[in-house]
């Protein structure tokens, strides 16, 4: 099995609040490559509540943001010819994010969380989400991932 | 001063992870009427990073989400000759979420949220949000605020 797209992050960049394997006090998720698309399951947490028994919106939101730039960065290795796993992934930040929650969402059980890229260009990608529970999609997202501009970058 | 509309909704929907009073690991965001808009501010925490010195996206879509459901129902209460305080707040849940991240947002320093509603009916709110760092909005949204339907609610 392929490592999760999240654990190739460089170290500088695996600190996020959603998805930085490096933030104890974050939610980790992780992202996997399956055919074409990737793949992350995760379970919330009650307190990740939104009014009992539903998942909270801003997580849902969360979820699909890092899944989507996972998966800008797993095409874009694609991209260059080569696969997740081969070294450090590229790290895409959001542009954009619209999520529309076309069911709420209980909370209780394991999400499904699929994407796969619209479209893509060296420095953009426009990445298609959906956030699935029982096997029934709950939410459907798009998010714009941007390479990570130089700006943001410490050093 | 008037209070959080937080504040105001009733016991069984006040544990949401982004502004529910009694849910302690939350965020606890809180929005006050301040004229025709409702302003909410708040400092991230250090954990709440996207990369280092960068404010976590989902950490800001999370409080443009709890703004707009809290300035939706502000509107609610004026739009029935009632003030926020008055009585309990009436709640909505989210519909759509649109987020723009226009500029990286500063992690540690207090960002300044300010919402007001676009358009609205009975049902249903537009709501615009900003948020700002040191004066500059970094984030634009537009939510779709959505009263909370009788299937939501457990009881």
């Amino acid at each position: 099995m392929t490592p999760a797209i999240q654990d190739l992050y460089p170290e500088d960049f695996a600190h996020c609040f959603g998805c930085g394997r490096k933030n104890p006090a974050g939610h980790q998720l992780k992202s996997y490559v399956e055919g074409n698309e990737v793949v992350a399951r995760f379970t919330p947490e009650p307190h990740h509540m939104a009014i009992p028994g539903f998942v909270y919106g801003g997580l849902l939101a969360s979820l699909a943001d890092c899944h989507a730039m996972a998966t800008a960065a797993a095409a874009a290795e694609v991209a260059a010819s080569r696969r997740i796993g081969d070294g450090p992934a590229p790290r895409f930040v959001t542009g954009a994010l619209k999520v529309d929650y076309l069911k709420p969402t209980p909370l209780g059980q394991e999400l499904e969380i699929r994407a796969h890229v619209k479209e893509r260009s060296e420095r953009k990608a426009v990445v298609a989400v959906t956030i699935s529970a029982a096997g029934d999609v709950r939410v459907r997202a798009e998010a714009v991932a941007v390479r990570i501009p130089q700006t943001m970058i410490q050093s």
